[in-house]
């Protein structure tokens, strides 16, 4: 097989583009010195806008779980009431830190692949007044959902004082996110997903509502405390040294996406899911999730008549393809197929033809070329 | 559209692997040093083997052009009888660079697409006892014809004392080339296409006969003089400043092809060239070259429906894919597609889909999905 060759189709990390590559070759510069501070102002106002909202995007090293911990440990203490909408292993992971923080949880648990109801929410409040913060998953990166986060934020809002924390760490950069519109309080993502970065970097939003609670929270924390990165931000400065080369990454990552347009950057993702979707339905294998809330970034696929981790082993044997495989209870049952960040329309048709090729190996039947075909229509029609 | 986003299908420069291009970020290092030394002597008997001749390859910072008029003023001078075998443009180039040192060239003209013809040279040369060397292309870029250059050379050696010079630029690593028992005299050939190499080396394979016919001959010449290469050669260095950046890259790239085994490499190049045949005829296209020469690095498509270079334009803007025009007089009447070096199957399929979409945009009456398929099945039946 062609050498030093790969097709990084799983839900993050996700392929980065060249120039974000050579940004981080720069060399090395101080994290007190000028250079640093310079960096931070220019990218301080172009994540706000990305997000969508007036407050900083705070910056802090480490991977998406880490922005997670760091919502959670500021905006609640032990023995709290919380309530964690779980539709998938990362609304599970929220719960999961909740508990190790000795909250009390309380687990709103939805069939994996289905999304978050907004009414059940609205229920839910009604007779728990007391609970302090909502988390819950934008983008479900286990099944592929993506979650009608401004419906329940409304829905938090008309029925509670309850903080509502967002988790938007596979659908930031892929889907719009609007923090201000749509009421988020604490929105914590991380790089390596649709903003063509690296794993390394979380970023999290604080609404002034948030800022109140996070003052006044009194759970243990230092590292993860968002006071500090506050207090350091206004400065044009962060509290502990910063992986120099994602914020390089980073800029030069902001600057690609503001080069496209970040409508036309949503714009892809939707298309490049509707391709996907339209191929899978066209080989008549069953999607785990409805169209309704298909996830422009990731894309879940639950067979019925073959091994979903026979088809992941032959596209990585023969072609070095990877698409992830199921998690929890829905592992070895689902295949997950990352469309997002640096991946083209082009990119997603390689990835069909190259699927149905070992489809047919696994003498599943399905005709050559009509996935290919299915996507190719869906991206005429918006193109 | 994604930025920082190509699809590099011309027939070279070609994209390189990212170790390679790694390779190439090292540090720079004297050209007189024990490093350079070391370098060359790794890379000595590799590049032996890779090219199956018992003669060291010399290598020549420059590009293919360089490599080629290396080879003329080596091997002739001033008012000597030489016979170019012109199948296309770089045929002509040959011509061209005897015409510039003043040779007494005999052109052997073949049109465009079609491969010179082993009986005519012979015919040729029984007539003309007096040629010192004759000059043939393996791959013809232009064309995308693979001549006979194994054939070809047993009629020179049959019928004259002529030299044998092999214009292998678009050919080798991407074709089996058999300089020794093929009976090359001078085997010249550039970086930037199977080799997955930047543009900016040259490498040529001298015989032991053409040793003897360069020591005497005296044509004026400095940078390309062959006996300064081999004398510096035979001590494991090159006599002028070599791109330090290209041997790293060399050395990397010569890593990648052993460990994908050369007859891998020639076997995936041939059914890359066999798929975007298939789904050429599919499209009902007409081919440049038929299938007996069809090269396994480059395919010429002739359209008679549509203006390829309104294709060429759709697939720049929409896709950032270059495939490459027609040069001289086919200029505006094909194009050409390169499918060599670091380029996959999957590479292949993916070119392929995004040609229909441009087809459809231009009205060629196609079916979308019908190509890609075809060359599906080619992958399929060659696995």
């Amino acid at each position: 097989m062609l050498q030093d060759y790969s097709l990084l189709r799983i839900p993050g990390p996700t392929p980065i583009p060249p120039s974000v590559g050579h940004a981080m070759n720069q060399p090395m510069i101080g994290h007190r010195g000028k250079e640093t501070t310079a960096l931070i102002q220019r990218i301080k106002p172009r994540l706000k806008k990305l997000f969508a909202t007036e407050n900083d995007m705070i910056m802090l090293t480490g991977s998406g779980t880490a922005g997670l911990e760091t919502a959670v440990v500021n905006v609640a203490s032990a023995g709290d009431e919380v309530l964690v909408i779980v539709t998938g292993a990362f609304g599970d992971r929220f719960a999961k830190i909740c508990d190790a923080h000795n909250m009390k949880t309380h687990r709103m648990d939805v069939t994996w692949g289905d999304a978050a109801n907004p009414s059940a929410v609205a229920a839910f409040l009604q007779e728990n007044k007391q609970v302090k913060a909502v988390f819950m998953t934008h983008c479900e990166t286990s099944t592929g959902v993506l979650n009608p986060v401004a419906e329940i934020s409304q829905v938090v809002q008309a029925n509670s004082d309850a903080l509502v924390i967002v988790d938007g760490v596979s659908s930031a950069a892929g889907t719009e996110t609007k923090i201000d519109e749509w009421g988020i309080d604490v929105y914590a993502t991380g790089s390596q997903k649709a903003m063509m970065l690296p794993p390394g970097l979380a970023f999290l939003a604080v609404s002034e509502r948030a800022w109140d609670v996070i003052e006044k929270n009194e759970e243990s924390r230092f590292y993860f405390d968002l006071k500090t990165y506050k207090k350091n931000l206004d400065n044009d400065a962060v509290p502990y040294t910063p992986s120099i080369p994602l914020l390089f990454a980073l800029e030069q990552a902001l600057t690609l996406m503001e080069a496209e347009g970040m409508e036309e950057v949503y714009d892809r993702h939707t298309v490049m899911r509707d391709m996907v979707r339209a191929a899978v339905k066209t080989w008549n294998i069953p999607l785990l999730t409805e169209d309704t809330y298909g996830s422009p970034t990731v894309t879940a696929v639950q067979p019925d008549n073959f091994d979903p981790e026979a088809l992941r082993k032959l596209l990585k044997e023969q072609f070095n393809l990877s698409v992830a495989g199921g998690q929890q209870h829905l592992k070895g049952k689902i295949f997950r197929i990352g469309h997002m960040g640096y991946c083209s329309p082009a990119d997603v048709l390689q990835m069909l033809s190259i699927i149905e090729l070992a489809l047919v190996q696994l003498d599943v039947e399905i005709s050559l070329g009509e996935g290919v075909r299915a996507a190719q229509e869906v991206y005429l029609e918006n193109k």
